[in-house]
């Protein structure tokens, strides 16, 4: 089905040239339609510029620009005529199936929440995160839209992160599991002892705490953190694999032997790199707004931009947001679950 | 001077066997007198093995064990004639100058915090690590003392560990940075803006917040977390190190230029192991605990536990815990400071 994507053209490192080629690239090889929203003139000039049909593409102008570092709420409130908060909008009124955006993350999350409001019986949104594996993928939420959550949060971003593995990544009764600072139940503070028990009450396939080192390791297919751990932890990881991999080669290049090496190694080498590339995951769903929303990497490219928008046609596909409104529904009726969260 | 070191034999995977051969080399490269504390039958067949004299070390028989998974409170208060348990009343009894283990690291600031008491004027305690960076070593406090801490806690720790960097790590007036989701004062919860005012109303070199991107840049000398954060950021930089270099070798191994590139470079290969290598960067301080105490990583191999006592050496050399006391009562005098932090 040609699904209405409506894409961000003014957000991201990359705006507005990458993220027009990866619209151009996902209406090609995805067949979606997909609806550019930012400056007009901005658009049509990086449409030229790539030689593409200006009659292949829906415009929305979008005058405002929420820019990278500015305050989510404050800037929602303002720039009603920015892209994050007309995409938002043209979700609502069903103009659009989907919203991407790879611009101001905490901008999107507020605009989303604010236009769709929250799936029926969900109490906040989340960010979940793909995360590559030796074996697979595995789901991380939230990575940041929840910095003060309470443990019902959790619970539910556990629920909603074992709906979008199943139909999404296509595993039955997939894994979940709680990232902490230690394996046995007994570990961690209060808060993650509560999200604990309520997990193990639930029906959910709750595997226990996770530690971060295992992070990587693909215990889980599901991991649920609070926003604050999740950010620092995605964070670390990113810039961590960009470290170890800069000390590598340069220790390599400081070595006669080293660099015949590094030579000879070059394919495996990008073969490797492309393994942890993140535009080969597109982008990070915004899951419990209803509605779909995709929020992509800041410094996306073209490819990542349009596995962003394959993502979001994915859910739709899977029609997720319905799904997870029965299922949220379904498990937050248990009494045990209620009174251990205390809702 | 020959300081009397402590040392948990019964801590540590490799234990004990590892753990002597740490004592040995540290007796033999640094001249400290190393006293030993665990399993005196045990103690005596690993010195055997080893070939050292048993004159040279004396043993303090403790028959208790704490194993790693256990709780740490109720292990404290159970095993009393554990290493863990003696160690830190030895130190407190000032028969030995420091205390060093490799063992349960909740048991050891338990332990520690019981026995020794806090510093005059400091509310946690907190530890400490070090993390190399291209340009030298960031001190991270807390990784774990303390998950559920209050702004005075991470004020504190900001302290501290600018004395330490300054008198250990030899550096006038280093940077102390506060681990956040974003570089602006107005990121992060209710928890870390108050931290982030206390530390700019201090006389600290602030540098505002560090996002977990930037932890390993070395842009600051001291970066202050709550110990949750700072456990998942520490255990998440541990794996994703391991497992950036295990699918990069495997990417490399299944090419047969791979291959030959890989046997050329291993001597690149192995001082870029050496770079990374905790063992290399010996054990965390537990800073705020009245005394010195070093907790040394569960997988120390005789040179971390060798570097361990040497991190102990230098604390004694710069009198570390007077330094500290002189400083946290200065700096939090500050009435402003006070009524930020609300104590």
């Amino acid at each position: 089905m040609a699904y209405r994507i409506g894409l961000d053209i003014s957000g991201g490192d990359r705006a507005p040239d990458e993220i027009i080629k990866g619209a151009i690239l996902a209406r090609k090889e995805l067949g979606y339609d997909v609806v550019l929203v930012g400056v007009k003139q901005e658009i049509q000039d990086a449409l030229t510029k790539q030689g593409a049909a200006l009659s292949n593409f829906e415009i929305v102008h979008a005058p405002e620009k929420i820019e990278m570092a500015e305050s989510p709420a404050a800037s929602c409130r303002k720039k009603k005529n920015s892209s994050i908060v007309i995409g938002a909008k043209l979700l609502k009124e069903k103009k659009i199936d989907a919203f991407v955006s790879c611009g101001n993350t905490g901008a999107v999350v507020c605009a989303s929440t604010l236009a769709l409001r929250l799936i029926e019986g969900v109490e906040r949104p989340g960010i979940g995160l793909m995360m590559p594996n030796p074996s697979g993928i595995s789901l991380v939420v939230d990575v940041g839209a929840n910095i003060d959550p309470k443990p019902i949060h959790l619970f539910q971003y556990g629920i909603m992160a074992s709906v979008y593995y199943n139909l999404v990544l296509d595993k039955e009764n997939p894994t979940v599991g709680l990232l902490n600072i230690g394996e046995e139940a007994s570990k961690g503070n209060d808060f993650t002892k509560s999200v604990h028990k309520s997990f193990t009450a639930s029906s959910l396939n709750f595997t226990g705490n996770l530690e971060a080192k295992d992070l990587f390791s693909g215990k889980c297919d599901c991991v649920v953190c609070d926003g604050f751990a999740g950010n620092i932890a995605l964070k670390v990881s990113e810039s961590c694999a960009t470290f170890v991999a800069k000390f590598l080669l340069e220790t390599m290049k400081s070595d006669f032997f080293g660099i015949i090496g590094l030579l000879l190694a070059k394919r495996s080498l990008k073969k490797f790199k492309k393994m942890i590339d993140y535009a080969e995951y597109g982008g990070a769903p915004l899951l419990g707004v209803d509605g779909v929303v995709i929020i992509g990497h800041g410094r996306s490219n073209a490819r990542a931009v349009k596995n962003a928008i394959k993502v979001a046609g994915e859910e739709l596909k899977r029609d997720l947001i319905a799904k997870i409104k029965v299922k949220v529904n379904e498990v937050c009726q248990n009494q045990d679950i209620k009174q251990i969260l205390n809702v």
